[in-house]
C-alpha cells in the first residue's frame, strides 16, 4: 500500500501518518522524491485488511491510497495461475471444449421445455437453462413456475442428458434449486447480494455468478471471492452487457471482460449475447465475437416461438436459429484452437 | 401501446400483428400515413400486461413497440397527485420539514453510537442511520455487529427519541431488523432483490429505499412498486449516486432524480451526499444542492473519529462539521420554502 | 411522427397542438383510444424538417414526441439496402476481404515508419495508419511531425505501395492532408466538430470517422450524414472504444455496435481495438472478436519498440506479434466466410 | 511517477525498467516492500513529461504506473491557491456576485433578442448568450444565422449593456467571432478540438470552456490548460451535463463537478442547467442546486416562445419564469453567502 500526501499536508500531518502505520503493525518507508510525499506501507497487507485503505485515505493530508496488489485472492489467477475446470454434471467448463448453454428465458410447460432441450442437445447445447424464479422489473409481469418449473428442468435433464443451471433469487430458495438442478445462476440484480453469495457459497454447488449490470469487473471478482471463501471453488463467471449511454441494444456487451477476466481469473469466463444485445438480430454476431475473445462458453436463450414466450421473446433465437449459430461458432472455436462437438443429426 | 413495423414489413406481418392484437382482446388500429406502418393498439393495457411489449417486439417485421403510459401505477404521481407523507415515527418526511438523518456507516459500538446519537440530535438531526449488517464489496471486510448492532441502535432510539433506520440484506432478516427499527433500509446492491421487496412489502414498515448504482430512475420506481403493491405504502426514495465513468468522485449524484422523481411519483424523496461522492469535502456542497433542488430530506454519514472508523471514514463528517452543515442547510431550505428546526443548543 | 399527450393536458393544449400541426402544412390524426391522447402527423416529414421534434416537444400538454422513421437518410440502409464498398487507393473495404490497418499512433521518423511498413505489408497489412497531427489530452504531449509527418507517410507508401490514412484535425489542415493521405481520419475527439466534417465532405476524399468517446451509435451516423449530405459518399465508420464506468481498459469496446451498424448503415464498418482496450494483451482477442462479429476491418498500432514509443505505446503490437494476429485473424475471418490475404513472406 | 511490477515481472525486467529511468535522467528508487516491486521515480516530473507514464507502461513486467502529481499545472489550484477573477466587459465571474447569463439557443432575429435582452436584463440576467454558429446533430437542422447573428448581439449589447458570450466552431472563425463577442463559447462537442483550443489561447478575449459530454474532469482541465498555455488565462469552465445510462432526462448534471473543480483549479466554475436536464420544467431545480452546490454562475436558455424556438425549445424558460427563477437563485445565494444584484423593475 502506499499513501499519498497532498501538497498542503502539513509535517505533522506526515508524522500522524507514520505513526498510525507503526500502531497497526506495519512498518512506513517515507520514500524520497521531490514531488508530492509518498509513503510506503511495509509488511504482509493480506487482503483481510483492506479496510485499512479507507481509514489512511480519511486521514489529514491524504491525497490518494493506492493498493498494490488486488483485493481479490482466491479468485486471483497468480493465487492459481492455470485456469480452474469447472463440472457440470459431466460437462467441462474452461477446458478445451467451448461450452454452449441454452434453453429459455422461462420455463412455460413441461411439453414446451422437452420439445426444446431436445432441439438444443442436436444442434449441439451442452446444458440447458431455463427460468423458475424470475427476477422481472415489474411486479405484475409473470414471476416464473416456481417448484414447478425446477421439476419441469430436471425432467428436461433425464429425457436428455444435459445438466440444467437456473436461477436462484433468495436465500430461503438455495436448498430447494439444490435439489433439482445442477448449477445455481445468480442473476445480475443479485450479483452483490451477499447474504445469498455467502448461502450459496455454503453449498458444494456449482455457481454462474452473472456481472451486474453497473459493475465493475474487479467487484465480480469481489463477489467471487465471496462465494469461494465460504469453500466453494466451483464458479463461472459469466459478463451479459452492462448499463451504459448506448441505447440501440438493451445493454452495452463488454467484449473486453473476456480477455480482462482470462487475465485476472482462474475462473471459466462465459458470455450471454442474448441479454447483452437485447435483440436476436444481433446474438449471432456477438455469440461468434466471444468465441474468438476467448470465452469458455456461451449461454443462448432459445424459444420455440419467441413472440409468444412469456419472457425475452425479442431476444430469443429459434431451434432453427439456433442450429445455424452453433455451426458457425464451431467454425470460429477452431480458428482459435478451441472446439465445440455437435452429435451427427 | 403502438407498434411501429419496419420498412421491411410485409403485408403478412401486417396483417399477424392486427391478429395478435384482436386473439388477446384488444382492437388493433392501423394508423394513416406515409412514413412507416403504425398500428395502435386499443383498449384498456394494464400494467398488468406489460409484457405484451415483449410479445409484439418479437413478432416479424415489428421495429420498435411504444408504451403510451407509464410502467408503474401506485408509485406514480397521476395516481395520487398529492405528495405522499411518511411518517417514521413521530417524523413526517414528505411534509414542509427537510429532514436530515445522520448517523456512522456502521454501528460500531454502544458508547460511540450514543454519544453520536446526542450529538446529531443537538446539530439538529432527526433520525438516525447506522448499519447493523452491512453489505461490503469484499468478504474480508467487517460486515457488521448484526443483532448486537441493531440493540445499540435501539438503544440510541430510547435514549434521544430520535427514529431509527438500517440495512436489511436478506428476507431472513427482515423480522428480526423489524423488532428494532423504525425503518428498513434496502441498499443499493439490493434494490432488484425482488424477494427482499415483496418481503419489506409485506411489513407495515417505513422502507427507504435506495437507488441502484446501475439503475434509471424508472427500475426505482419499478422496485417502488414491488412494495406499494404488497400493501405497504410508506416508502422513501433515496438518490445515492450512480455508476458513470467520471472517476474523481466515488459515484456520481444524479441531482436531476430530484425534480424527475418529484415530478413522476407522489413518494418523498432523499438523497445521500455521503455516499453519492464519497469525500467528506464535498458532503456540504451536495446536501445543500440537495436541498435547493427540492428533495425532502438529506441522510449524512457522521463519525466522530472518520480516521478510525470501521467502514466510509472518509466520506463521514465530524459531529462538529455536520453541526455546521445543518446551519447552512436551514438558511437554504428557508431560501426555498422549507425548514428545519434546530433546537437551540 | 407521433405526439402524445400527457395525462393532464387540457382540450385546449390538444386543439392547439392540432392547428400547429395543420398550420406547418401536415394533417393532424387524432388517434382513438382510453389510454393517453395522442396525434399522429401526417404528410412527408422530411428529415429536413427534425426540428420540428423540438418544437412540439416545447408545447404545453405535450409529453413525448416519437419520430417514426430515422433522422439520417444518406446513410441508412433503407435508402441504399446493399452495402457500400469504398475504395482507398487499390484496397476495397466493405467487399468479401476484412481489410487491416496498421501502423504505429505517430509517425516519428522515415527509418522508422518504412520499415514498420514493410514488416506490416508482410504480415498481411493493406493500408498503413500514422499520425502527422495528433490529438493530445496534455498540451505539453508530443503534437506530432506535421507535415514532415504527412511527407514520410506518403514516402512509405511509395516503398510499400499501400494507401495511408492519417488523422486532420483542423478544416485549414485538409487541402495538405489531401495532397499526401489516400484517406482522411478525423478522430474521436473531433466526430461532432461540424465545421470539420463539412470540410472532408467536400473533397472526394475517403474519410475514416472515428466514434465519439461518448457519443450513440445515431450520432456516429448523423455525422456521418453531415459528410454524405456534402457530396462525399467515401465514409467508413470505426468503433473505437466509448466511455463507461469500467476502469480496467481505457475505453470500453462496444461490439454490439458492428452488427447494429450493419443493420441501420449501409457503410463499412471497423473497429479499432488499440484504442478500445488500451492494452496491447488484449488487443489480440478484441481484434478476432471484432472479425467474428462482421466488421469490414480493424485498425491495430504498431510498433517496432513500444516502450519508446512516442504516444500510446501500452497499446501497441510489435510487428512480431502482429503478424501472429493476422494468421489468427484469417482463420477467423475464413470462420465466418470473409477473407484475409497475407502474401507468403 | 511510481512504477508497479507485476507479480510475475522477472529481474531482468526490473534491471531494464531501472536502467531506463536512469537513462532519461531520473533515480531510481526500489521501495523495499513484500508485496510487488515498486519503483519510485527521483527527480523534477515536470507536467511536460507525462508522455513518460506511456514509455513505462508499455515496458515488459510493467503492471501500472501511477502519477503522483496532476497533469495540469497552470489551471491547478496549488500553482494560484486563491480563485481566480474573470473580468467579461464590466461583469466580474469567480468574484462575490453569482452571475446569471440568459439568452436564446440561437438568435433567431434583432427584434427578438433586443426584446428578450432587456427582460434578461430586468429579471437580473448579467450577461447575455446567443448563438450565431449552432453546432447540431443533424445537418438538416437550422445552422445559425453566422455573422448576421453576432451582429445582432452585439446590437443587444449596445442597447442593454450586457456584455454576450457566443460559440465559435471553427479556428477561421474565431477573429470574426472576436470582434463581435465579449466572451468565445467552446461548446461541448468541441472540448477536446485542440486547434480550435490554441487558438483561441492566442487571443486575449475571456473563453468559456464546456465540459464534453463523454469528457472526466480532468481531462476538461487539461483542454483549460491548452488555452491558458497559450497565455490566456481568462478561463471559465462550465458544467453541462454528461452522457450516462439514466435516459429520463437529456444528460445526467454531475454537481460533483462543482465542488471538484473549485477544490482542483482556481478557475471559475459555472453551470447550465438547461442542456444539462434537456427540460425546462427541471432547470428551476437544477439552477438552484448549482448554486447552493458553490457554483460561480449559472447559464440559463430563455426564449419568449418556447414552442416555436428553432433549436432547444424544450429546455428553454419563458422570460417570465426565469424572473421567478433569478429571484428564487437570489435567497439561495444569500444562504450561501453570495449574492445576486436585482436592479428594482
Amino acid at each position: 500500500m502506499i499513501i499519498i500526501m497532498s501538497p498542503s499536508a502539513t509535517e505533522e500531518d506526515i508524522n500522524t501518518v507514520q505513526e498510525e502505520i507503526a500502531a497497526i503493525g506495519f512498518r512506513p518507508f517515507m520514500n524520497p522524491g521531490v514531488e508530492r510525499k509518498v509513503i510506503a506501507v511495509l509488511g504482509e497487507l493480506d487482503v483481510r485488511k483492506a479496510d485499512l485503505i479507507d481509514q489512511f485515505k480519511a486521514m489529514n493530508g491524504v491525497a490518494r491510497v493506492e493498493l498494490i496488489s488486488d483485493l481479490w485472492k482466491l479468485a486471483s489467477r497468480s493465487y492459481h495461475p492455470s485456469g480452474s475446470v469447472v463440472r457440470v454434471g459431466d460437462v467441462e467448463v474452461g477446458a478445451d471444449e467451448v461450452v454452449v448453454v441454452a434453453g429459455p428465458c422461462s420455463v412455460e410447460s413441461e411439453g414446451q421445455m422437452i420439445r426444446l432441450a431436445h432441439q438444443i442437445k442436436a444442434a449441439g447445447g451442452r446444458m440447458l437453462r431455463g427460468g423458475a424464479f424470475k427476477p422481472r422489473t415489474s411486479p405484475y409481469s409473470f414471476q416464473g413456475l416456481g417448484e414447478e418449473g425446477l421439476r419441469i428442468l430436471a425432467k428436461a435433464r433425464e429425457e436428455t442428458g444435459l445438466p440444467v443451471v437456473t436461477e436462484v433469487m433468495d436465500t430461503h430458495e438455495v436448498d430447494l434449486v439444490c435439489e433439482y438442478a445442477d448449477m445455481l445462476q445468480i442473476g445480475t440484480r443479485n450479483m452483490q447480494n451477499y447474504a445469498l453469495l455467502k448461502k450459496v457459497g455454503s453449498t458444494g454447488h456449482p455457481v454462474f455468478l452473472k456481472r451486474g449490470l453497473g459493475s465493475r469487473i474487479r467487484d465480480l471478482l469481489m463477489s467471487a471471492e465471496y462465494i469461494i471463501s465460504e469453500g466453494n471453488t466451483n464458479v463461472i463467471l459469466c459478463e451479459r452487457g452492462i448499463t451504459t449511454f448506448e441505447d440501440s441494444t438493451r445493454n452495452t456487451t463488454d467484449i473486453n471482460a473476456i480477455p480482462v477476466l482470462k487475465h485476472w481469473t482462474h475462473l471459466p469466463v462465459m458470455l450471454d449475447p442474448s441479454h447483452a444485445t437485447g435483440h436476436w438480430e444481433y446474438v449471432d454476431s456477438i455469440a461468434g465475437a466471444a468465441v474468438a475473445a476467448g470465452a469458455d462458453g456461451v449461454m443462448i436463450e432459445v424459444h420455440n416461438d419467441p413472440a409468444r414466450a412469456l419472457s425475452d421473446g425479442p431476444q430469443s433465437l429459434t431451434p432453427e436459429k439456433f442450429a445455424v449459430l452453433t455451426q458457425k461458432l464451431k467454425a470460429i472455436a477452431r480458428a482459435v484452437d478451441r472446439n465445440i462437438n455437435i452429435s451427427a443429426q
